[in-house]
């Protein structure tokens, strides 16, 4: 959406919500650091209880980029990260305009929900906006991938495969089903402070050091296809048991790692054994946990209220968090 | 020590004591069922505080064997095992007598010390004594290991090395270091009841389904070499880091296996974050965690007072239990 201040200054707006992901096919090791290749593709479903919501205004005033996260001033380093990000645009668009870029996070911190991946989906899908860009859904996920390597599945809802490609223009995003078949997530907090070992640096020892590493790769890859058809026949239970087995094999790989390490903790545990005690009960639910102590149930949408009250006698209910099924990226109406 | 009673009755009577031990680089896939055949070498410690006292009679009065543990008279399956594992020796030096076998186990029931370990070596010793067998400690050893895999390794004392071999005969122990060099170990017992998936079905489950089983077996066998390195420099500090990565990785093999599972509980990591802990006050210390939830960890014996007195702010006392190194089999004066 292109504005033209009274042909005194130059102004394009645009915006755009965006919403998290939860991958149940980890991504899990870059293969370029600089462009957010991965070493494997992933696949995700996205939320729709999470997400950001990004107005950018590109305009002759700004002598630099302004970035302002939940109405807050950021600092320079922060709004650096934004302006790299958005130079891809700027320089492939011949863009010569710096820009205000306004951004409130509906995502929980601290509940091992990538922020990233909502934040830059939702900046790349705002950029496009602004300037009215003729690049497509699949595209503009490239562009967002730039950012933060999850934010390349945030610009589609439902079940989103992210193709790790054989190159920066064909690692994106495709969606392959819009989930709409009683799917919902029950995000167990088990702590949210801040991890000590970040998914970079847990990656990068880990596809370094890990003899587990090249076995990730190959079962990710079967994984990935197994998971697909699961999709394709609506196999709940399959779907959740290949969701689990997988992030039971990337947390794996941490504990070959030189020195080890592990995201989990205790009340890790504690929730897994609650899925297991659910599933025993006859609840369809499997856990899926990212890097980091917070665990992530798949579930039948239908159950949440009936998994919740399970939980809610091991878990606070601040600790509790729900979410159905999001959408892709789309546009905000400004009013 | 054979014994003849009058001329009337034949009897020889032995006995043995045997300690139980605690693997550093892990027993964890047999290659022979039958056979007790492992896919791996290991290397353990064995343990002074934990043992099993074992005297054995075998006489004309006999009709079957007959097994008191504990001073309670064991079923016949329980017999059974011993029956069978008494029949190598029985076929191999013509002994057709059968037997009376009275064991005393000083082993912490369900604290995941393998008293099948102390048992089987303290049996196979007896049984030398009954009849003053020509084998030696590496040929008993071989027996010992059809009883259980980890007792070949109960055989000797200190720092001991079960060779996988290259048939029944080659997969023996062998006495690497007596360890007396401030070494000792305090067992942290989370979680004393039975564990749900035992180590032999762990096993097996783990070698026919885990993607990372062969690179478990291929690193497994670098770790022995370079402990073994450790040891013979006394670098406790490399000997407690490939103990506790090697650890990890076998528990890493589990999380991949076809259903996923672990032996981790809650306590497990509560364990786990106090050997940390302990690291960075400047304590030395590294755990392993055999089939089960127990965490086991490798320290200097001077330290063990220090560490018992930081545990006990978080376990309980009678969930810490503490040993030195211990000796191999030896005969027991029967008084």
């Amino acid at each position: 959406m292109a504005l033209h201040n009274g042909g005194e200054r130059m102004s394009y707006t645009g915006s755009a919500r965006a919403h998290t992901n939860i991958a149940l096919i980890k991504y899990w090791g870059k293969r370029d650091k600089e462009l957010f290749l991965p070493m494997n593709s992933s696949l995700s479903l996205t939320l729709d209880a999470f997400y950001t919501d990004t107005t950018i205004e590109f305009s002759e005033t700004n002598e630099n980029d302004i970035f302002y996260l939940n109405t807050i001033r950021q600092s320079k380093p922060e709004t650096e990260k934004l302006s790299c990000f958005l130079n891809l645009f700027r320089s492939n668009f011949d863009i010569d305009l710096k820009a205000t870029i306004k951004s409130i996070n509906h995502v929980p911190t601290g509940a091992g929900l990538a922020s990233s991946a909502s934040a830059f989906a939702a900046l790349a899908a705002a950029t496009r906006d602004a300037f009215n860009l003729d690049i497509d859904d699949q595209t503009l996920s490239t562009y967002a991938r730039r950012g933060s390597g999850s934010a390349t599945r945030s610009i589609y809802g439902g079940f989103v495969e992210w193709q790790k490609g054989t190159s920066s223009e064909t690692s994106c995003a495709i969606p392959i089903d819009n989930a709409e078949w009683d799917i919902g997530m029950v995000i167990v907090v088990v702590n949210s402070s801040h991890k000590k070992i970040s998914s970079r640096v847990g990656m990068e020892r880990t596809v370094q050091t890990s003899p587990f590493y090249p076995a990730w790769l190959e079962t990710a890859a079967a994984d990935l296809e197994n998971i697909k058809e699961a999709i394709y026949r609506k196999d709940f239970v399959r779907l959740g048991e290949i969701t689990e087995s997988n992030a039971m094999k990337m947390h794996a790989t941490t504990l070959g790692s030189l020195p080890p390490f592990t995201y989990w903790e205790e009340g890790t545990m504690t929730a897994m054994n609650c899925v297991y005690k659910l599933r025993e009960a006859g609840i369809p639910c499997y856990f899926t946990i990212d890097a980091g102590p917070n665990v992530k149930i798949l579930c039948r949408k239908s159950d949440i209220s009936t998994i919740c009250s399970q939980l809610s006698g091991t878990f606070d209910d601040n600790q509790l968090v729900v979410s159905s099924v999001g959408d892709g990226v789309k546009h905000l109406t400004i009013t």
